[in-house]
């Protein structure tokens, strides 16, 4: 992984960490196949960021891309009273054009495991995406947890289409899918047409990989000694795959997600959506002469693509000693059963994660359909297809620019209360809007996400949706079409609903959410696939823009708040 | 051809022509192969603009791109006037970003042969561009020959590899070179992988192209009626190749060349450099009962790529009868000395070309040269290879904003005058810079374009030099390096100089030009091919901005310009 020094400056007990990146084009081998990737500095992925609670991170990111406007977004940051350095084209700022810095400035106030990642167009799945882990400071809380040492493991699924022609396909009648991805990636590394555990088996389809170890692609090795505790931090940056992650002979203990110390349990392997952080324990209690493979392998999709594969490397064995055993074996793609029962162990962890407020002030039913819209495929959300506008809505919000989007609030609940979520939508139309959801100041919002048969029948599809500048809590999933009563299911005996910022629906199932609106901001809720969002799977929420300062100049550049300083508005075209 | 219907609106003897295009990137097959095309309103090449002397065109121009601007510069028009619409990103005016419109508004003040295409990086090569055709008006000037009916030919090359990849290869440390196109298309067409001529060698490398003649890359159908004359327009927009245009069994007269009228001269074959446009005369005075083939192949470079080819159809003879005769062969790349007698037969028509001021007030000499910076490749001029700046020029003369570019001006000679341009540059090295040529308002300007050897040994190529905003007399082109002396050879016996907008430089040659600092604006004057650009090959000249209207704001909306409104400009960033 790109090494990244940062420059530290403290005074006092405030630390600010400046970076300085240049965001362009590359050639570079994630899987061993050369292809085009959306680099920082020069390697892939992204410099990993360690900063500690308190610290202020300052990124000055340089545009060196040849026409493409740019912005990262740092994922699972609240960005409290920073909003407009989240990170989002169209929400929170105008892109960086060619040629361009721009200085993002937040403060990181709370532990965990992080990332950030490209949030225009399909660059994320470009690969503009690194690790941003957040360290308990010296004073303050401390980590409910103790281990010996950590490993950052950033999980990504890689094509080697361009997104520039993937994005053409999902917007051409016919439509064209992107398929399933070439590659999964373990910190950016990941093997295309070879295995690196095809000796186990003698019918292997694929050729073992003839590997050197300095190679981009060669296998990220984690060098841990015996008898340890070790610290997994895992984040999921993936397009479209839903993985699940396992340690050959170890057991792991969950103890944080997406940012929130989560009730310590014991698993086998971990299912990670899209958009999710884990923090894992793992002891290496097992036979020290062996070296032992970690595997990551599609689930909630038909998988097409072989794992990835890392090695545990117990010191002071070599690390080009094969491990004994085979990875471990991925579970059936389709055991929902199993995905939830995995999902339902994520319970808060007292003392760190307080319960929900008893209730709610409003209730938001989102419908998640796939659709048709002159002739074209798309997801809607009670009807409406998300198309984000060219002015951020940000701006918009604060200064009043009402033409910067339409006005008109989108639906609370579904189109029609009858639809039956178990079949293709009666009538497959829905419309493109870009109206947002405003939320009263503090108060708490029920969200609750259900999911739909697509357009082909029998079948509906997984989508983790991922909230900005919040945390929410889980308070339940449930199967088939949520029901008035089914909030008793919220209520399963002694769980306490967990904290986190990204949350799955199970195909033909609901999940239901609550959080408090006390974020000032206008922030994007959305399904993490990024296919799906740029099919239009989101919606947009606001809340509190009246308490922010004034929105800094520089990210509002473009669209009708472009204008807006020079007196002209009415030139701005939509 | 996509077809265009414009909005026509007159009062009186001013007609505007009222366009709305989408640009987007789509899926086409120009060549047999599908691969990704940046089109307009969902066709390739863009629409046909047809208008008159003395017209208005607007083109209300939406960017439906995922996340990247755009521009497009109308080539070979002067916008007199409107040097704001000239675009050119970072020249004349800030990129359309996606999800805005930007109206492109200008007179069309003179007939002749033009076309337009993007000017924002290799956006051209990527299929942005179309014909644009200027008739005489009802009043005023008549053309100076006659014909009973015109043919528009717009010449282009066509990679498969995407520009973004192919971009990413110019700026790599090892340089990748795009290479030759793998076809070379008319009106958008071509064929890959087979030939429409094979059957005329029964050892060709290719097989015949199957074709019913509905495809996208099904050749253009000339349908001619014997014993007339017609008007060929042809116009280049390669991003590479140097060609060689030819009728089966006819001669041409050329009797325009960049929208100049020139002495009419009968030729059996055209050479057409990237950033020129001809128009030919020829008469269907052939055998009636075939059809026959035009050619067009690859000169001036070690040919790779196929002959395109376009049918005239001699009616009532169906499209479908093979023309009895192959194809014109295109004459041998390197014979310069048949290149160079052709660009020399074109002169200036006495009574629509004016002859040249007698002298200079100032002569440039411009040295072109293949050069390294920080182990990449580049093209520079006098050592300075051109990095555009995000702020656009024209905005920051006129508003006189420093900070946008480099104040000292570029040298306008050799950096050593003893310069050896018959071998590699001693010193590799050169620099990047972004200042510009200011020219004194209504001067005579001489520019000495001066070829030389590249990084290779014996090496020296081609280069099309196109200006912005100005037609120039070509004096002369000459052998080796420019001597005192040499302006002699201006004054070859009765030969009056064109006016032009591209002028080709010859291998191990120059090209003496003169043009009159007449206006107002900043304008590029750079090497068309698009490659040699992207890698520096140009230079930026300005005049007059004292004597502009204020720059629309629409144009100024990035960069320190689009600080410069809120009274902000310290915060822009280079």
């Amino acid at each position: 992984m790109a090494m990244c020094l940062a420059t530290r400056a403290s005074s006092g007990a405030a630390t600010t960490l400046h970076y300085k990146w240049v965001v362009e084009n590359i050639f570079w081998s994630p899987d061993g196949q050369q292809n085009m990737v959306m680099a920082i500095n020069g390697g892939f992925p992204g410099p990993n960021i360690t900063a500690k609670v308190g610290d202020t991170v300052e990124v000055e990111l340089s545009n060196n891309l040849n026409t493409e406007g740019v912005v990262i977004h740092w994922h699972g940051i609240r960005q409290f009273t920073t909003p407009w350095y989240d990170g989002t084209a169209s929400v929170s700022q105008c892109v960086i054009n060619p040629g361009q810095t721009f200085l993002y400035k937040f403060k990181v106030d709370k532990a965990g495991t992080y990332f950030y990642h490209g949030h225009y167009g399909m660059q994320r799945e470009a690969g503009l995406y690194g690790s941003l882990i957040v360290e308990e400071g010296d004073q303050g809380q401390k980590e409910p947890f103790q281990y010996d040492g950590e490993f950052s493991l950033l999980l990504s699924d890689w094509w080697h289409q361009t997104v520039y022609q993937q994005e053409v396909g999902l917007s051409s009648d016919p439509f064209q899918w992107i398929n399933e991805p070439q590659s999964l990636l373990i910190n950016g590394r990941g093997q295309y047409n070879c295995s690196l555990a095809s000796r186990y088996n003698s019918s292997a389809a694929l050729p073992e990989c003839s590997l050197g170890g300095g190679e981009q692609w060669a296998p990220n090795v984690l060098k841990v000694l015996p008898n340890k505790t070790y610290r997994l931090r895992i984040a999921s940056t993936t397009s479209l795959a839903s993985l699940n992650l396992a340690i050959g002979g170890h057991n792991v203990t969950v103890v944080e997600a997406d940012g929130n110390y989560v009730q310590p349990f014991s698993t086998t392997d971990v299912d990670i959506y899209s958009g999710e952080t884990y923090s894992v324990l793992f002891t290496t209690n097992q036979n020290p002469d062996e070296n032992y493979w970690i595997s990551v392998g599609v689930r909630g999709r038909l998988p097409q693509t072989p794992q990835a594969l890392a090695l545990v490397n117990y010191l002071p064995n070599h690390a080009s000693k094969f491990p004994t055993s085979p990875p471990p074996v991925t579970p059936q793609w389709d055991d929902y059963n199993r995905s939830k029962a995995f999902s339902n162990r994520i319970q808060g962890l007292e003392g760190t994660t307080p319960p929900p407020p008893a209730d709610y002030d409003r209730r938001i039913m989102l419908l998640n359909t796939q659709n048709t819209i002159d002739g074209l495929t798309v997801w809607a959300i009670n009807n409406v297809s998300l198309s984000f506008p060219p002015t951020p809505y940000l701006g918009a919000l604060k200064y009043g620019i009402k033409a910067a989007f339409d006005q008109t609030p989108p639906p609370d609940t579904f189109p029609d209360c009858r639809y039956d979520i178990m079949s293709p939508p009666a009538n497959p139309n829905a419309t493109t809007g870009n109206a947002i959801y405003t939320l009263d100041f503090n108060s708490t919002v029920d969200v609750i996400l259900q999911n739909a048969n697509t357009l082909q029948p029998n079948d509906s599809e997984i989508h983790p949706w991922h909230m900005h500048g919040h945390n929410f809590w889980v308070l339940g999933y449930g199967d088939g079409k949520f029901q008035r009563g089914d909030e008793k299911l919220f209520e399963k005996a002694g769980r306490r609903p967990p904290l986190k910022n990204t949350a799955v629906i199970f195909p033909f199932g609901w999940t239901a959410l609550r959080f408090v609106a006390d974020n000032p901001g206008a922030w994007p809720f959305h399904c993490h696939i990024e296919p799906h969002l740029h099919m239009g799977m989101g919606v947009v929420i606001a809340e509190g823009v009246e308490f922010l300062a004034d929105v800094p100049r520089e990210t509002l550049s473009c669209g009708l708040t472009g204008m807006m300083f020079s007196g002209n508005g009415e030139e701005g075209h939509n």
